[in-house]
């Protein structure tokens, strides 16, 4: 799945290239919309006590990346467990790989008032895997 | 009250100066930490079905500020009505004042599921006027 | 002109409704994006020494909103001065007016390494004028 | 070193627990504070054309945090080369660990008008070793 980010003013430090926390906060966006994208969006999930708690997420930052520019991001299932499932997400910015990380989430029941992990529905486990591993 | 808040590396933008919306968040933070300090932490009160929601926020910018400074927020009651106050905030940097906003909110149950402006509670009132007038 | 932001996740409190510094935020990127629709995209603005620092900014909030929804800014110019200007930003959601704010801002000269107000050249007045009052 | 964060309303998402960009905006800030710690704060390194760009974060979460709750961050140097440094930071609330990351950066010249990893000094080897083993 691809989401685009347009880089604004804000999301730059002192130094005017992008501060790097935001990357995790497009991580988050773009896992956000790839639920959308499946027939899943969780606000919707949420409202029937199912969250995606993290459980690692990580970064590796390839060049700087100044603002008024457009990121693309491509995100793509890599693993895919009973409860578990690892989202990567690569950023690209004009072609060019940017910055690459993942995320690890537990699909979660909150329907005891926390979050606990639980299997992962095949009906969702199908279509990640279908509109997960294409782009 | 007073409220400190250190100005980091990320609260910047791209000209190297405390990216504004920045002041409205360190606000919210000081209206939350003065509820603390008058006995009514803004956790136990949602926990009661009592939010804050915001009617009106201003601010007026008076100098830039640079990261790796101290701000002191000072912030009072300038206004309380029925079912609504005011809470001053004012932003000084080395003795300089530097930026000075206000927001006006509802004291709202939330019992029904959305949020309705009630009658604040005379004992809130009171804690409001005792401290909040003073600095 | 109209600026498009999706509400994400990440961008609620623990409400689950909008943290309001993000209307300013969103204000701060319409402003910007304004100034790329009329050819003076603020990134060259920045390099050839012009700055738009912010002088006041206020916000009026209509109905809360949740996330997972597309939120319409209409911006405006609505007041033009030698030195300074005021953009109005209307949010909507589904048709609805749900906040309202305005930014006041200099045209600024950073070439003395410090914001100094300066003239807004005519041309760009002209632009201003032309795209900022129609919608 | 130690830092003490507050985690506010706002640093939550819907869920109500702690967005979790903000572990990473929160291990920036530690960092930056260690530096100032060892006698070279960030804004003074970085008007002598030196900066810390990231070229590697993660973070492992172990247990949600809610807002109201006052966060203790360790950090420690755990790799020190010529030309880059890990840094480990732990996040306890209450005597427990919640999360665990490190950030992997480049001392850098930003002489030539982009970042390019350098040696870092003796001088702030040593204070790394000295101030960074220990706590």
């Amino acid at each position: 799945m691809e989401y685009k980010v347009k880089v604004h003013w804000g999301d730059t430090d002192a130094a005017g290239i992008v501060f790097y926390p935001n990357f995790y906060k497009w991580m988050d966006e773009a896992t956000h919309e790839f639920f959308s994208a499946i027939g899943h969006p969780t606000d919707t999930l949420f409202k029937a006590n199912v969250a995606l708690p993290l459980i690692e997420t990580h970064c590796d930052f390839k060049r700087p990346v100044l603002y008024n520019v457009e990121l693309i991001v491509q995100s793509e299932i890599v693993l895919l467990k009973e409860k578990v499932f690892k989202l990567s997400h690569q950023f690209y910015c004009e072609g060019q790989l940017v910055a690459e990380g993942y995320e690890v989430r537990a699909w979660a029941s909150t329907a005891d008032g926390h979050a606990k992990a639980v299997y992962i529905p095949d009906q969702v486990k199908n279509k990640l895997l279908l509109k997960g591993s294409g782009k």
